[in-house]
């Protein structure tokens, strides 16, 4: 197995033409449609005026009626000011709408949930958050997408302290379950345990940043974990970084206050997660052969791992895990974020808590051990559709212990609601495109 | 024909109950759904990663290509901020929903649009033209609804000026339209002329006020045009106005400079067009008697119009429009706005200007007046799809004759795709429906 980065370029290209074809042939990839019945103009008079004051009025009267008699129990906004989309960097909320509205696809098809693209004309802090804040009537939680760091963490800081809703940046978030959820098997694998390992952790962007204190809070030792940016390790004595918020990271990690760069940083770690530049040849052969036995490795660099696969496999990785869907063990938050969601949405939870997430990790994780583990096989796919009402029920009743949630419902309750939403979707996008209101994709495509 | 007001009361009760029922079965109107194929999960690399990248830099290169990759062409923001919703006054912006939910709906049905609700949660002026304008690179236009006056005319006014896409406040200028419609075609049945008319106005709220300037715009006199509100007649020695937005019209209308109440101003007058308050008995029947000959009223309050149409013919009117659907001459705004923005938005038209809504209305009036006029015929009913497609391509032809189009398409080619993208609409609800995605309402409803 081996491919050339002349190749994964061209494959690359190849998506992105077929995706330009595709956009330009939908002009656009979601839309608005009724969801109650019409059965002639006269219904009209139940849906707006006069039948519609009423509704209004019971919402005017007890605020949370409106989780019964509107949308909003399972409507979320994918919002973004642009300013990192993808590999593309600050290219602004309106270039950013295509992003945003294959993130909105996701959600429905995968979660079942009504899911907003909102891309706006500012990207300062303050004002995203006041921007934010005033759409909350609308909706019933806000998924944060490609947002510049260090404002992303600002940003959510204070939109999950200020909102009655949850509130939730994918980048930082859905990457950190992902990842746990992948790390939990892998050291199931190796025979290693989550409060012994060394893990070292490249790069210390949002992704990685919040990764760093979900893996803290499901065990992992602070002191244990190394961490680097473009400067090298993180430690007490970078006072570069005294002020920014890698400070909180330099007094918590590194116990043993090593220095160095990437290659220090990995020497004897036992996990390496890699979430930093596009490689390859950011992690070298030999920085991986200078770690513990049956070495971790998740390489998750957009559009090319820091390595190759078969590079860290030779140099004596047993578990490797990318993004890329072409690879074994892709990592990827699509597995997660629409589970997330629905799972939140369902008991109308005011915030979604690290400990909601570890739960969903670890559901995730359980649902590929039932099929089999192998150094292949740490993770499921999205074509296994049930991981995603199973997370739902997961990060739930999680919600439901911490107090969070504003209804209770049962396990089965749940489970039988997300499974039934999630199918209605697909069913409904299948059946259109079976009559012909979805047309066939162009030749070509 | 005579009805109680009890009668009424009782009849808009029933509407009521009916849509808590269906509100609570359906717990909302509208749900968010991919419209593009989706063979299998290998499609999400065309959707999203890595292909949408792509799509991204083009619109990053070009801004307009964004009309063609993503759904912006066909989408708008219903937005409000609950201070004016219904009768119901100002109920804030959560308890709004309903009805931009119902808003949004009747867009789409009637007019293909994608319209999205935007409940927001501030009612300052300038924090809603703040809040309208960062969403800017989501919409390709805003429908402004149910804001308090006189607040809406400066939204209005600052919008259209700072957007680059078409704003347009329903409640105004909707409003004006179908007036227009109506009184085009009234006066073609009595034979009077519209630049020698006396148009009497009972009410100088947004819509009677943005109806009083269209109707000049049309060709009605300025000073043709006597105006009331609660205090009495609009005049230039009406100093209580002096620095409110009604004091342009105290200027302008009213030539002779008549004085006194509704009584005063109604005497000799050949059209009275009443948008005040809740009836019936805020207008008398010996004040219609004192009208000119085939007098022309259009009683349009809600729930109940100014005096009750019957009454209204026994004092001598000829032709009596209301804004209800269970008397002759329904004198509505959902016959003019999903065909208004309908036809911006396939011109991309930078702006809607009153000769836009000059033109949809002359041509909604053709539409009646091509079945045969008749005094209780003025204008179609929602029931006749084809006013939509009609009224679009009237309203997208004067915005390209006036420049403000960014595209140019034959009339043909209008029509076909805006007959197409309704028709649609109508029979993805009928097969939803069918085949239960959408479920039967519940018995009673």
């Amino acid at each position: 197995m081996s491919v050339s980065k002349e190749e994964l370029l061209k494959e690359a290209s190849k998506w992105g033409a077929l995706s330009l074809k595709g956009h330009s042939f939908y002009r656009g990839k979601i839309e608005v449609i009724p969801k109650c019945a019409i059965r002639g103009l006269s219904d009209f008079s139940i849906w707006y005026t006069p039948g519609v004051a009423r509704p209004c009025r019971e919402i005017e009267r007890d605020r949370e009626a409106a989780y019964d008699l509107t949308s909003e129990w399972n409507l979320i906004a994918v919002v973004s000011d642009g300013t990192r989309v993808l590999g593309l960097g600050d290219i602004g909320g309106q270039a950013g709408m295509p992003v945003m509205e294959g993130k909105a696809l996701i959600f429905k098809y995968l979660g079942g949930v009504d899911a907003f693209p909102i891309c706006l004309a500012t990207k300062d802090p303050d004002e995203i958050i006041t921007a934010v804040k005033w759409l909350e009537p609308t909706f019933g939680g806000i998924n944060l997408e490609d947002i510049a760091k260090p404002k992303c963490f600002y940003i959510l800081e204070r939109l999950r302290k200020e909102m009655e809703i949850p509130v939730w940046h994918d980048d930082q978030q859905g990457t950190a379950a992902v990842e746990l959820a992948a790390l939990i098997n892998a050291l199931k694998i190796v025979g290693k345990k989550m409060d012994e390992v060394q893990v070292c952790m490249i790069g210390s962007g949002s992704a990685n940043t919040r990764t760093a204190y979900v893996l803290m809070a499901a065990g992992v030792k602070p002191g244990n974990i190394i961490m680097t940016d473009s400067k090298g390790i993180l430690h007490q004595g970078r006072e570069d970084l005294e002020g920014t918020y890698k400070w909180d990271l330099c007094l918590k990690t590194n116990a043993e206050g090593r220095v160095g760069g990437n290659a220090e940083a990995m020497k004897g770690a036992d996990v390496c997660i890699a979430l930093s530049r596009s490689g390859p040849g950011v992690i070298k052969k030999e920085w991986i052969s200078s770690m513990a036995d049956d070495a971790i490795i998740f390489t998750c660099a957009n559009p090319i791992p820091e390595i190759w696969p078969w590079e860290a496999k030779e140099a004596g990785a047993r578990i490797v895990g990318t993004g890329r869907s072409d690879f074994p063990n892709q990592i990827n938050n699509s597995l997660v974020f629409p589970a997330i969601f629905r799972g939140a949405l369902d008991v109308r939870a005011r915030t979604i808590t690290d400990e909601m997430c570890i739960a969903d990790a670890e559901e995730l994780a359980r649902c590929a051990e039932e099929k089999g583990l192998s150094e292949d096989h740490i993770l499921p796919t999205m074509e296994d559709w049930e991981i995603y009402p199973r997370q739902a029920v997961a990060t739930a009743v999680k919600a439901m212990e911490q107090g969070i949630a504003r209804i209770k419902l049962s396990r089965q309750e749940l489970y039988d609601h997300a499974a039934s939403i999630i199918r209605r979707t697909q069913e409904i996008v299948k059946l259109l495109m079976r009559e012909g209101l979805i047309r066939p994709p162009p030749p070509g495509l």
